[in-house]
């Protein structure tokens, strides 16, 4: 199953970078320069996609400021030294220097054995905590995350044109937005402006109706990354174009048709964004070595502390800062910086050359507030905001872009920016296939009687009732369903309305099973189809007694 | 449940458009422009997606010629007048005169009454008449299509870097096309100019390696399209660039290793584009209309025959052509100027005008053969062909773009194209989700025993068996699958390689289910899990057993 080098004659030092962000790829690019023209060392890098994605502008892809690949590079194209792994991480195994990717094309896994190992893993989004956010939250992290946002507001604004329901609108046109970061401001930033830009003009919905809300935890947004003047200016700015903050409050728990806060406020809305603080990454903390909040602990030349030829950049690594105290912020600006440094001391080490110490002071931080507006510190003391920092945002990270091919569409898209309509097409990412989970608080609503079904459920945790309403608009309780309950399924097959609706008891979270799927499953699988159908069985004979008993009253 | 003009107070008539292709959006066009401020009448169209394909230049997409949303147009920015419903059609019921659409975000179906139907449909792709197309062929009418097709080369190569295999790089490396008409010959010429153009320069492929191979039924391509002596030049300067050509043959079905043809020739492949000739759509076929080969018999004023507001035209529709013999054929010239006249003859029926006839002369043909070149026939009878044929080409399709702004990214993505290298980024559409079907023929392996799994499989029709292979390669069977059988779990929960092999003793569809929504079945329904490992248990029980004999032996 070994790939690679084990076909080839001569044996090779292989070096393996695991993530593609900007720690891993800028390492790899480097040591393609260090080591251009030798076939004694082999560069591995392994990504879950095939590019990088330049994190600072993905924000201006849901606006559609600039177009939806213009964010992403091809690793191939920044790196091409180096052989791109377009696969998942099973296992590192650190005492056999192996790492099993999992199988691709190929349809089974591969081992990567290595001489020096490149942990540059970041970290990752992780919504377990909340109930419901894992089913109904939008991460901001990639560029499906974002198109994925994009679509779903296009959808909604087209939904809600032809939606004569008030609170069915109010539900759809309403978007918040979960934390007051760098990500948070400027996503709730290129929304609002997206939103605005298109709402009355192209669905001809009034410009009162759409709400982006921002909720954070602290007093102010960006208060951990910006000082307290710009921040305050930042608020301003975005206020007067549209967005609502709600402070010291956090989003506990989020449901199909609301976002839940810590104080028990529910913001009717279908749409929520997490920004919140991310997790280290599972592979990382499966490693089992010293770690500082969950990144791994390296030395001053990014050797991660206990190993011999285990490196760590990024976000995931806690790097001594130069001139003491304290480790590097989980920014780009060091990630690539470490990059540099990492590349010349592997090379060192397989050649036994001298180690470098990683040295950089930061250079400053930028956040855009969408029209034309950002707010930014330099050296840690001078103050930009408004226009000019605006300019100096676009200026500094177009001149950062990886490639000449992008720098040039990225200025075009900013160019055509001026002179055309936003696009409103909805790529389809949105749309999940396959199985999804749903999560609804005590007394929410799985579906209503009457409504026309297109999926079924199982219940994973949580109670539900299936309550039947009569013609007067009384209701009453059929069943109790409890966990691994099936619901829905005649109705799937048969294209007719729910006879009753189900509602749920308690905080309950549920499997959905497309109708698609359901319908392949049913043909291969009888008795899964027969569990779906004694369920049913219950609704419908408890709605036709009722009706029976309404009859002869 | 109803939405639309019931929630408004006064009557209106509303006209409703199925189907957002040529026929259907330039009808909303053009009856937007006929009934520009009238609020006494409704203009709706349904469609699966929110924009409007350019078909012809779909092709262009899956080479990089032009960018991956060039060809898309939203189809309120072609039709503002209209509401756009972003759904699927549930029903036509013709008596009641509504179209029920499924659920959209508003999670019930939509009842919509209408006054006037056009049927704008076109015709749909049906893999089901040959086994093992619907699950392993790729279509080839949608953008969906058309990036698939560009994820699925781009993952390939990177693959195909890194795969020692010669036999798995051969099988990456190969690409059948299906089909030899307009759609089948420009799909074939542009994926070999992108192949060519990136295998060797960005994935270190040899160039002997890749082949593109088009299957056509007849002795030439383009046979009904093109005169002889065109479609003679068309395979010479195709040939040329590398297509190769196998001509009298037809796909009869396909698994995930190779393509069988009629005759028996197995062509080792994983990439298989099928543009055979399209089905009626069924929703068109259920509404017991006269039909001519699946398509609505309509007069010359395009009224569906035996209807009195039932409306037809484009690739559904069997329209009289004007100078008499025969019907419109299928193209979008001759559906783009149907749509005018329907319009109008619709506003006449409402308001009591005069019907016109339709009446149009085809101007000509082309098809486009990659690297510049391309034939076509004007008026029936100018030939041309090469380079001017090309330039001619992209003019035509270039001034028929809807809208200012495609036509300016198009420009621009033509001239970027010139300086840039093409753009290798995987869109991750590709990534199928959700229950997948797999197709064998007899002897086709599932899965090699020491393969590590990922999916899950339900064997829905065929039979398999279970083969056991000892270190010194004898094989034994352990036993014997069939329907309903379900095998692979204990491998996805554990992490491990599969202990024996699945070989199929006939033609065998299984359904896959993938890791991730396995794990999610697993937790909420135990009972499935088991059924999984019944099966599992034997695999292991039959390979621990012969291990212990070979041991003794």
């Amino acid at each position: 199953m070994a790939v690679g080098s084990e076909s080839k004659s001569k044996p090779i030092k292989r070096i393996v970078i695991l993530g593609g962000g900007f720690g891993g790829v800028y390492t790899a690019q480097h040591l393609g320069k260090l080591l251009r023209g030798r076939s004694d060392v082999e560069i591995c890098i392994v990504n879950d996609e095939n590019y990088f994605v330049f994190q600072p502008m993905l924000a201006e892809v849901v606006s559609g400021n600039i177009g939806i690949l213009d964010t992403v590079t091809p690793i191939g194209r920044i790196a091409p030294q180096a052989n791109v792994y377009v696969r998942s991480i099973e296992h590192i195994d650190l005492a056999e220097q192996t790492v099993i990717l999992s199988p691709g094309l190929a349809k089974h896994a591969a081992k990567l054995k290595y001489d020096h190992l490149v942990v540059a893993l970041g970290n990752v989004t992780d919504f377990h905590k909340s109930p419901g956010l894992h089913a109904h939250a939008l991460p901001f992290k990639n560029l499906a995350d974002a198109l994925r946002l994009r679509d779903r507001a296009i959808r909604v604004l087209g939904d809600a044109r032809i939606e004569p329901d008030e609170m069915r609108r109010r539900e759809m046109l309403t978007f918040v937005i979960g934390g007051g970061g760098f990500s948070g401001v400027e996503v709730a930033a290129e929304l609002n402006d997206f939103i605005r830009r298109t709402a009355h003009k192209y669905f001809h919905i009034d410009p009162s109706e759409p709400r982006i809300i921002l909720v954070h935890s602290h007093e102010r947004i960006l208060d951990r990354e910006m000082p307290e003047s710009l921040a305050l200016y930042a608020q301003k700015v975005m206020r007067k174009q549209g967005v609502e903050f709600i402070f010291n409050r956090h989003v506990v728990s989020a449901t199909p048709g609301f976002t839940l806060l810590d104080d028990g406020t529910r913001i009717v809305s279908r749409t929520l964004v997490s920004t919140v603080p991310s997790s280290p990454n599972p592979l990382v903390t499966d490693l089992g070595l010293k770690s500082d909040h969950g990144r791994l602990v390296t030395d001053g030349q990014l050797l991660v502390e206990g190993c011999s030829n285990v490196w760590s950049l990024g976000d995931c690594a806690a790097v001594p800062k130069s001139g003491g105290g304290g480790t590097c912020p989980p920014t780009a600006q060091f990630a690539v910086r470490q990059a540099k440094t990492l590349a010349h001391n592997i090379v060192a080490a397989i050649d036994g050359g001298k180690q470098q110490t990683f040295k950089f002071a930061e250079l400053g931080k930028l956040a855009a507030l969408g029209r034309r507006r950002a707010v930014g510190q330099l050296f840690n003391k001078i103050n930009i905001h408004g226009f000019t920092a605006w300019v100096f945002w676009r200026a500094v990270y177009w001149a950062k872009l990886p490639g000449l091919d992008r720098k040039l569409r990225v200025a075009g898209s900013w160019l055509l920016e001026f002179m055309l309509p936003p696009d409103l097409v909805q790529t389809g990412v949105d749309r999940r296939r396959g199985l999804t989970e749903e999560f609804h608080e005590a007394g929410g609503c799985v579906f209503k009687q009457g409504d026309f079904g297109n999926r079924c459920y199982i219940i994973a945790t949580g109670k539900a009732e299936i309550v039947h309403h009569d013609a007067d608009g009384e209701e009453r309780v059929v069943a109790q369903l409890g966990p691994t309950d099936c619901f829905g399924a005649s109705e799937v097959l048969q294209d007719t309305a729910y006879p009753a609706s189900v509602r749920c008891i308690e905080a309950t979270k549920l499997l959905v099973v497309p109708k698609e799927d359901f319908l392949k499953f049913a043909e291969a699988l009888p008795s899964l189809a027969d569990r779906f159908n004694a369920i049913n069985q219950k609704m419908e004979a408890a709605a036709a007694e009722y009706s029976a008993n309404s009859a002869t009253a």
